[in-house]
């Protein structure tokens, strides 16, 4: 399969391509590494990414920023990252690369286990989370010409436990080789419409 | 109690109002109608209607538009309105209300049933609805002064079956007075961070 992977570069984007470069062909996407470049928070951006890749079977996406703070110091400008970036950006890919997708093509959103298990300082992420798994449900009873649309809900990745760590404890560390494998299953599956929890 | 009802003129709305008007102080708010008028797409407005209303004990919010239509016909326009309008409009109200409402207070948002059981034309309403819950069960860990914040997800509602059965069909509607008391619950009550499922 083509497999375009946004976000090749981030600690679960390395671990999908480590998964799937045998197997497949995959063309890494970062904002500013990898085989192509894209702004997810930027249509224009992604539909050119789209006319440089052509034809592809699977889109994964594991991108997506999300504002990490206090809630008593967070207003609408706060919220409009995450909904901006990691949630409209994640869609747009969807919206977008469906004109550019093979009959039968996947698509992979990344989520996480604050939708349902929430943390201090994470309001936006729970809310950007909680919105991803819920598009996917739904969006999938309308893809066209047969495509599918997962997500991927995977709780705090070991390898970057040094950062996040101290907002997650208590919570069991998963390494990122085993959430790329619920991507795999995602775009080498059958499924459509499942949110895919890790950890 | 004093208690703030958003889309008070509502179907959902209306059916609040009678559940809780002998036993509270409902103050009615509406775009157009009501007590008093705000746009809770515009946080001046919102903040200009917590001016007026000064210090309440529960703000209730039956209030928000989405874009219903064929997901091959929605883009970034489409979902930008149920963001700006359901999901951030009633998140605004508890963000800046939150600094005028009295210590213990409550927060009740409106999702719906789409979040996790989708229909056809129903992208952006499932999207905003899971946004909603996933943000209440997290903010409700943060919010000052002993406040709580619930949400309340109905299924279509009986009375606005005219103009919803057809996209509804096999769903079993609820009296708009069943779902008025899962606002009742969530403001006479004392849970938090919890979503009322109604029907």
């Amino acid at each position: 399969m083509k497999i375009i992977l946004v976000g090749a570069s981030g600690t679960i984007g390395k671990a999908i391509e480590q998964e799937l470069k045998e197997r497949h062909e995959v063309i890494r996407v970062g904002r500013n590494s990898g085989d192509l470049q894209a702004d997810i928070t930027d249509v224009a951006s992604i539909r050119s990414l789209f006319e440089k890749v052509g034809s592809f079977d699977a889109l994964i996406s594991a991108a997506g920023k999300v504002h990490f703070g206090a809630l008593a110091e967070m207003g609408e400008a706060e919220f409009a990252v995450g909904l901006q970036n990691k949630l409209m950006g994640q869609v747009n890919l969807v919206l977008i690369g469906r004109e550019f997708a093979n009959d039968g093509a996947s698509f992979t959103l990344t989520s996480g286990v604050l939708s349902h298990d929430p943390i201090r300082y994470g309001a936006s992420a729970s809310m950007v989370n909680g919105a991803i798994d819920a598009f996917v449900r739904s969006a999938a009873l309308e893809m066209p010409r047969g495509m599918r649309i997962n997500s991927v809900s995977p709780t705090v990745i070991e390898e970057a436990l040094p950062s996040y760590g101290p907002y997650f404890r208590g919570y069991k560390a998963v390494p990122a080789a085993d959430a790329a494998l619920a991507y795999a299953k995602s775009a080498e599956g059958a499924q459509t419409g499942q949110t895919y929890h890790v950890g």
